[in-house]
């Protein structure tokens, strides 16, 4: 039986799932490709536990969910945190999950090139990096020969990166377009069906928790536009950066505007486009009853292709355990190239 | 730089296809994964065209399309066929694309029992020996060591079975649930749009060249039933064959019935589903706007999984290029284990 020993870095929502979503299938994976996963470090923003033999994944979130921090592991409960998790244990694989940072893209991108340099193989769900450094941190991986994985970081639960590279792999790329922010999508989805206007639906999804407190990241297409770059380099080979993307958000939208569309039969979806020739990240008219007319928190992404036409994906854009199982398979995938 | 040796068996529509993908992409898998890719033989039902240094891709198209036989192919053609191709020339994976045939599913069923024996890989877009005998076929490929993929078996450029095995790996299946006969849900989208009768709506789809002259396999569910039975074995490891699966077709379906469900904001549609205790396909109700609203000859599937929810794929279920496009991914998954 091998060993596949984790880090995860960063313990929010994300984070979390991940150590759920490993309780859930380590036996499945040690049955079907003989690995043995362990967490043996796990990391907040100021505390960690780390126990080389493995620690319990229950009783890390439960930890966290009591004491909001994870120093009160009991017994293995330390102080060390950030970069320096790194040295104080042996590991194979990071599971980087802190928050988007899309100003200097940290802590991710010192977490991941310290890694790699070490190297290990790097699993992310962070944006920040992706969306300011592709090519830098990319090229880094592949100068020190490990994996780097980053399907969580687009759509959460939705597929699209891995399923465009594997499973449309005889196929060149025209272009993607699709829904990829559920907080405004679900913003826009009550806007059309309620009447109401933008400010007071930001509240009440704000209530829901279905938007942050500062929800400036969502509604203005930040987020959007950050997952609009991971996919023009990935899948289109475009070397662009956060900056390339034409971005308007939704806050803007008027309960007048989206009256006008839908009485000619439209919606207005918050739309992600990547093609060779446009990167944008903006509010367009979608026809009712088309694949855009998607309500809810959900994600989809439609990918012009030149063999098989229009392929299109949905899925849950966010949730801790479903962004975390997507952190997993693309774990399941090194494990299967490498053990 | 490698050689990749195909035979193509089956020389109508998906097999035109397989050559055309092969001619439009031979380059670019040339320069991605080192491999030279050949057709080395082609066949249809009475004859075949043979060269062990590869014949012309656009040549074995124009010259079935002109002669109605690969016979007539220049200096190659010959009338050898069948399983005596498989003799006739060294090779190193078989694209079978005979018709499906779900009486004794020959026959693709000794073709590929021949190629497993030979050690050789097969990639097929046929149903009917999957249908029957699946578990058979399979472990007759994993007891020679060979590669056998099917993805264009179901859902035509519609990725379901790579779909569900590569991205949502550390997901459990807990079901599957879509639309998988483009014919009939393109006479039900017709039928419900413009109030016509089953009668007359399948005749203009046979004008029009999407119903066949003998429907009898999409009207009456014959092969979305095969393709549920595909998924159940290959995706929720139900050991069942096409006489396990509850069937009922769409040619009972009257206007009134569809008026009826209009008036109520649904649809009726033929839906297959997949799970430990249904093996089903039948025409179900379905809701106005709903994920299974789904117009023209699209394909359709829902998969519920247990960590990422509820994930849909839409795509193309039937086309040449666009089923050989499924077939050449597939090619390329074996490449990039094998070669």
């Amino acid at each position: 039986m091998k060993e596949c020993k984790v880090i995860v870095m960063g313990f929010g929502a994300v984070g979390q799932g991940v150590a759920r979503a490993i309780s859930l299938k380590k036996d499945m994976i040690k049955e079907r490709f003989n690995v043995e996963l362990k967490i043996v470090a796990a990391a907040d923003s100021s505390s960690s536990a780390i126990c080389a033999d493995g620690l319990d994944e229950e009783l890390l979130v439960n930890t966290k969910n009591e004491f909001g921090k994870l120093s009160n592991y009991p017994e293995y409960g330390s102080t060390i945190s950030g970069l320096d998790v790194l040295d104080a244990v042996e590991y194979d694989c990071l599971m980087e999950a802190t928050p988007t940072n899309i100003t200097d893209a940290e802590p991710a991108l010192s977490l991941t090139l310290k890694a790699f340099k070490a190297g290990k193989d790097v699993v992310t769900s962070n944006k920040g990096h992706l969306a300011l450094k592709f090519r830098e941190v990319v090229s880094e991986a592949e100068k020190n020969n490990v994996e780097f994985k980053y399907e969580a970081s687009v759509g959460g639960a939705m597929p699209i990166i891995n399923f465009t590279k594997e499973t449309l792999s005889s196929c060149g790329i025209k272009s993607i377009v699709g829904i990829l922010n559920g907080t405004t999508n679900y913003i826009l989805s009550r806007m059309a069906s309620e009447g109401s206007s933008y400010d007071i639906t930001l509240k009440e999804s704000q209530e829901l928790g279905i938007a942050e407190t500062d929800p400036t990241q969502d509604v203005e297409g930040i987020d959007a536009a950050c997952k609009t770059v991971i996919l023009a380099n990935s899948l289109l080979g475009i070397d662009a950066t956060y900056s390339d993307v034409d971005v308007e958000g939704i806050s803007n939208i008027t309960s007048q505007a989206m009256d006008l569309a839908r009485k000619e039969g439209y919606l207005i979806k918050l739309i992600a486009e990547v093609s060779k020739d446009k990167l944008q990240v903006s509010p367009r008219l979608v026809k009712k009853g088309s694949a855009y007319d998607l309500s809810g928190t959900l994600n989809m992404a439609t990918v012009r292709t030149d063999l098989a036409g229009d392929v299109s994906v949905i899925g849950l854009g966010a949730g801790s355990l479903e962004t975390a199982s997507a952190m997993l398979t693309d774990l399941i995938s090194i494990l299967k190239v490498k053990y």
